[in-house]
């Protein structure tokens, strides 16, 4: 089974504090690194964090809210001072590409490595990343500019074969992919054997939405509909609702809702508002609709699935 | 004697490491504050050190690298978020302004607080600010982008009135202010009681000058002349000189030769290249030149003429 887990980088909102970065995520599905919106000081976290930040090539910004984006330049301008020749590709509002080109000329900076912008649109659903094991989706979320959530979603693999019924039948190298693709097996002696006989199912394919920043919102639902993990904005406890519903972000209890709503099996929450030092609170008050939350906190990785 | 100091926020030069920021620095000068250059993560480096970023009014950018300003806009944001309402003035190139008003537009954010800019130039001194008791000039320095240095002079005081002389000569309140400005005093019995009798010399003017980023550029010398407390950039040591020569950047020997033709009291030196662990033998070389030198780190606060 592959590698999938995430790594969260900073658990903040809009202003950061001396002990909460704001929003960062590392994915790692099978050794690709994908890093989810890039607050003001992403890099230096990477570094503390002994994450290897030139192994990034793709990098998805949610929305064009500072604690979204702000580090983003900087981890551009260090990965091209430090040597970069890999393409790195970046996925967000059409407006980042335009942040980024004005803040490259004014720098005087030409990125000896090839930059691709991908533009995002905040209308419906869209594949914008596939390789051969995992495809990852922006879809609509509610905030007060334009917002995308993501989803990586892994493929279906091949069928597992039996180690030993390789040596039992015989099975010679050549026949192992069309097995594993589902085929039957004939032996040396005329004998067919079955493909159910020679293999197991694939893995499971797993799943990670990210849905930030966002208020209630239920259309996101068949989206991240069984979602493996499902990380979910509470910026607010369920007493500020008319703060969160005013500033398109979440409750604790609305988080939470969605995740059961959608079925999700794990939820994690993050994005708190500086108000909160304790987070206990937070995550009890989420728990009580949705018992399988944690809290987000800078430093906590999640593999998925297991 | 008004308080004059300076914190050094961030020593590192283009790549943040996990121990040094990029470059800042905060100057107090009688309780104003005043902010040099703004790397990314000083709103974060201010909260660590406790300095409460809303009483800073002026904020001056050295050039438009990214080390020096991917942290300004952050700032504005937060200070934005908290509430602020306070003029705050921005000096720096006139590229600056095209990018805090390009940010400022795209993440939807209408400031309610004015936000001032003052285009620098880097073709000659210029005075940039003034008030009751400290001036701030701008002036070339020499880098591969347009870059200043700024100097910090303080105004000429009053002659201070000796305490012990108004209950001796029964000073009215009304006379103290023309004393002050050099007036003599005639007392209730007529005696003449001549203004050297009365008061001390005022207190002598201190200067602060800020040289980065630089290569070494006599053409400085005459502006910082005297200065009572020098930064001058080392990103390089001596056997570095080529790579300084032609990153227009400077060495410990050339920032301690800076200090000894200027006739400055003390010398700061920062802006480290990330390569430098032990930054003991930049300071034993720089020595070597002008022994009064002292490193730049992170929270090094120091109070100037004393």
């Amino acid at each position: 089974m592959f590698k999938f887990n995430i790594t969260v980088l900073g658990s903040s909102s809009a202003i950061p504090t001396t002990e909460r970065n704001p929003t960062a995520q590392l994915i790692n599905h099978n050794d690709h690194l994908f890093l989810i919106d890039c607050g003001e000081g992403t890099q230096v976290t990477l570094r503390k964090m002994h994450i290897h930040f030139q192994k990034i090539n793709h990098i998805f910004i949610s929305h064009l809210h500072g604690d979204h984006f702000f580090g983003l330049i900087g981890l551009i301008s260090s990965m091209h001072l430090l040597g970069r020749t890999k393409k790195l590709t970046v996925y967000g509002p059409p407006d980042l590409k335009e942040i980024l080109d004005l803040q490259l000329r004014v720098t005087w900076t030409e990125l000896q490595y090839p930059l691709v912008f991908h533009p995002t649109q905040a209308d419906k659903p869209e594949q914008i990343f596939d390789n051969e094991s995992l495809s990852v989706f922006s879809f609509p979320v509610l905030h007060r500019i334009p917002t995308t959530g993501f989803i990586f979603k892994e493929k279906q693999g091949e069928r597992r074969i039996r180690k030993e019924a390789i040596s039992l039948f015989n099975i010679p190298l050549h026949e192992i992919a069309s097995i594993k693709k589902g085929s039957d097996f004939r032996d040396s002696k005329g004998i067919l054997h079955s493909n159910a006989s020679l293999t197991i199912d694939p893995y499971p394919v797993r799943s990670y939405a990210y849905c930030a920043d966002t208020a209630y919102f239920e259309e996101i639902i068949p989206v991240i509909k069984g979602v493996d993990l499902l990380y979910h904005e509470t910026t607010f406890m369920q007493d500020k609702a008319a703060n969160a519903a005013e500033k398109f972000h979440s409750t604790t209890k609305e988080a939470a809702t969605i995740a059961l709503k959608a079925g999700a099996k794990r939820l994690i929450i993050g994005h708190y508002s500086a108000r909160y030092d304790d987070l206990q609170p937070l995550l009890l008050e989420s728990r009580e609709v949705f018992p399988q939350t944690e809290l987000a906190y800078e430093g906590l990785k999640v593999s998925i699935g297991c």
